[in-house]
C-alpha cells in the first residue's frame, strides 16, 4: 500500500482541512496517510470524522513554519516542523511522498535540501495546473522554484513537465509552449529565443511561442517560463480572480435581492469557481526532485487536500521520476 | 488649440469606433483632430456624426498596417501607412500627440525611430492602467517596449511613471513598487535586486517589492518591471479577464433564463466590465519620446478612444516630457 506524508500543519485552516481531507483520500484512494504535526490537534481533528478501517497514522512535530515567515531563518531555526519532519519520512523511504497546504518557499527548500535532485535534472521546477476554456487545465512551470534560469534548464522544465502531463493528467502527445510576449519565432528576450531554438530541435510536440493572452484558452498542456516569470503570472491570475470575484458578489448582491436571484447566482458561482480555483487541480507538483512532492494553496480546502494526494498517488504508481530521469537522458545524449 | 493625430485605420473596428471617437472627443475637449488615413472611408464614416463647429480635419495616408503583419516588414514597406503619416505629424510639430490603436508594435517602433527618445532617458517604456480594487488605476509599466532591460532603464521607469502618475492622474505622492516575487527585499532575480537598491536611494515614495498577487489590490500607484514581465502580466490578465467574462455569460445565460434576469445581469455586467476594461482609462502612454504617444487596444470603443485621446491632451497641456527629462536629470547627478 502506498504511503503518503501530509504535512497538517501548514495551511490557513490547519489542522482541519488538512485532516478532512486525508480522511476524504483515505476513504477514497485504500492509500495509508501519515498525518504531521501536533498530534493533540490533529487527534481532536480524526475524532470528528469516521475513521474506522482507514490507515491514518500521526507522527508528532512540535514546530510550525508559519506563511509569512522567513524561510531562511525558519529553516534554520525550526528544526522540528511539520514541513520538515515530513520530508525527512520521505528521504528514509517511510512514505513515497508528500503533500503540504504550508509555507510554498519553506516546502520548496526543504525538498530541494533534504531530498536533493534527480541525476539528470539540474534544477526542479513546481509546476501549477491553470484552468483553460477547454475541458482540461495546462501546466505552467516553473513558477517560482528558480529565478534567474539558463536556457537548458528552461528545456529540461519542458521535458518534465511533458512527463507529467503524460503520465499523470493522461494526454497522448502534450502540446509544448513556451511562454513569451509574441508567436514569432524572433520574439523574446535573449532567454526565450535560445530556448526556443532547444525546444524546436528535440523530439517533443513543441507548438512554439505563447503570448501570456492565450495561457487561458487550452491551446496548449505545458507552458515553459523562467521561475520569475511563472510566478508572476500566476499571481497575477490569482490577484485578478479574486478581484473580480469580490466585484462580482457584490454586483450580484446590488442586482439579485430575491431570493431565487441569490440562489441561482450561487449555483452559477460555484460553476465558475470550480473552473478558476486552481485548487480543484490539487496542487502543484515540485518536479525534478527525488520523491513525490506536491504543494497546495494555503487556503486548501478538504477536496483540493484530497486531489493533491491523489496527484501524489498517481505520481508514484506512474513512476514518474524514473521515465523523468531517463527522457532526460535521452534528451542531452 | 492642441491638434491632436488619430491613427483612424489601425484599430479592430477601423474606422468606425475611430472617427466616432474623434468627434466625442472634439465636442467634449475643445481641440482639433486631424484623423490620418483612407479619407474616402473616413469621410463616410464622419457623415454619420455631427461635425459642425467641430475642428476635425484628415490627412489622407493609403496604406493600412494590420495586427498580424510582421513590423519589421512593414515598417520598411509601408512608407505611407496611417501610423507613419500620423507620428511624421508630431515630428513635424503639426500636431502636438498621436493616438493610435493599431499594431502597438508598429505604433512603438515607428514613435523611437521617428521621434526619438528624450535627452535624459535611456528607452521609453509603455505604461498600461490597471483596474483596481479601490478608485483609481494603478499604472505598470514597461509591458512592452523593451525587454533583457538594466537596472537603471528600470529605475528610469519608475521615475517616468512617477511623473505621469503625478501630473496626469493627479496623485500627489504616488507609491511606487518594484514587481517581483515576494515583499522582502532579498526575493526577486538579479535584476530586481539591483533594481531595489536604485529605488530604495532615491527620493521618490518606493513602498518595495510588490507580488503579482496584489497589482490589482490598489495599493500601489505604479508598478515598475521589465517589459517582458510586464507584457506577460498584462496579457495573462486580459486572457483571464476574456475567459471569466465568457464562462460567466455562459453560466448567466444558463441560470438566468427571464427577461428581468438578464437585464439585471445586463447591468451587473456592465459595472464589472467598467472596472476590469483596461480601455476605459484611455490607452497606455508610451513614456520617454520626443512627443505625446498614446496607444490603445485593438478593440477600443469610441469612449476608449476619446478618453486616449483626452490622455494626449493632458499629457501636452502638462508639459510631462519636459517634467520627465527634469526629473531624471535631477535622478542622475
Amino acid at each position: 500500500m502506498i504511503q503518503i506524508a501530509l504535512d497538517a500543519m501548514g495551511g490557513d485552516n490547519a489542522p482541519q482541512s488538512e485532516v478532512h481531507g486525508a480522511v476524504l483520500a483515505a476513504q477514497e484512494l485504500q492509500i495509508g496517510i501519515t498525518l504531521v504535526g501536533d498530534s493533540k490537534q490533529i487527534k481532536q481533528e480524526l475524532k470528528k470524522h469516521p475513521t474506522e478501517g482507514l490507515s491514518i497514522d500521526i507522527i508528532h512535530a512540535s514546530q510550525v513554519i508559519s506563511m509569512r515567515e522567513s524561510v531562511a531563518v525558519a529553516l534554520r531555526k525550526k528544526k522540528d516542523s511539520s514541513i520538515r519532519v515530513a520530508t525527512h519520512l520521505v528521504r528514509e523511504g517511510q512514505v513515497s511522498g508528500i503533500v503540504s497546504a504550508g509555507n510554498t518557499g519553506a516546502s520548496l527548500a526543504t525538498a530541494k535540501l533534504m531530498l536533493g535532485v534527480l541525476d539528470t535534472v539540474d534544477r526542479p521546477a513546481l509546476a501549477a495546473l491553470l484552468p483553460t476554456a477547454k475541458e482540461r487545465p495546462a501546466l505552467l512551470l516553473d513558477v517560482g522554484a528558480n529565478v534567474d534560469c539558463k536556457a537548458n534548464q528552461l528545456f529540461q522544465f519542458a521535458v518534465m513537465g511533458e512527463s507529467f502531463a503524460r503520465l499523470i493528467l493522461g494526454i497522448s502527445h502534450p502540446r509544448v509552449g513556451l511562454l513569451s510576449i509574441g508567436e514569432e519565432e524572433i520574439k523574446g528576450n535573449e532567454l526565450t529565443k535560445e530556448v526556443f531554438r532547444l525546444l524546436q530541435n528535440a523530439p517533443l510536440n513543441f507548438i512554439g511561442n505563447i503570448e501570456g493572452r492565450d495561457v487561458f484558452k487550452g491551446e496548449m498542456d505545458v507552458i515553459v517560463c523562467d521561475g520569475f516569470i511563472g510566478n508572476v503570472a500566476l499571481k497575477v491570475s490569482e490577484g485578478l480572480s479574486e478581484m473580480v470575484t469580490n466585484l462580482l458578489k457584490k454586483d450580484l448582491s446590488t442586482y439579485l435581492s430575491s431570493q431565487i436571484g441569490a440562489l441561482l447566482s450561487r449555483r452559477a458561482f460555484q460553476d465558475f469557481m470550480t473552473r478558476v480555483d486552481y485548487a480543484e487541480y490539487g496542487g502543484a507538483p515540485l518536479l525534478g526532485v527525488k520523491g513525490a512532492v506536491i504543494i497546495c494553496h494555503g487556503h486548501s480546502t478538504p477536496k483540493a487536500i484530497k486531489n493533491a494526494i491523489r496527484v501524489a498517488v498517481d505520481f508514484c504508481i506512474n513512476r514518474v521520476n524514473e521515465r523523468i530521469e531517463k527522457e532526460i537522458n535521452i534528451h542531452s545524449s
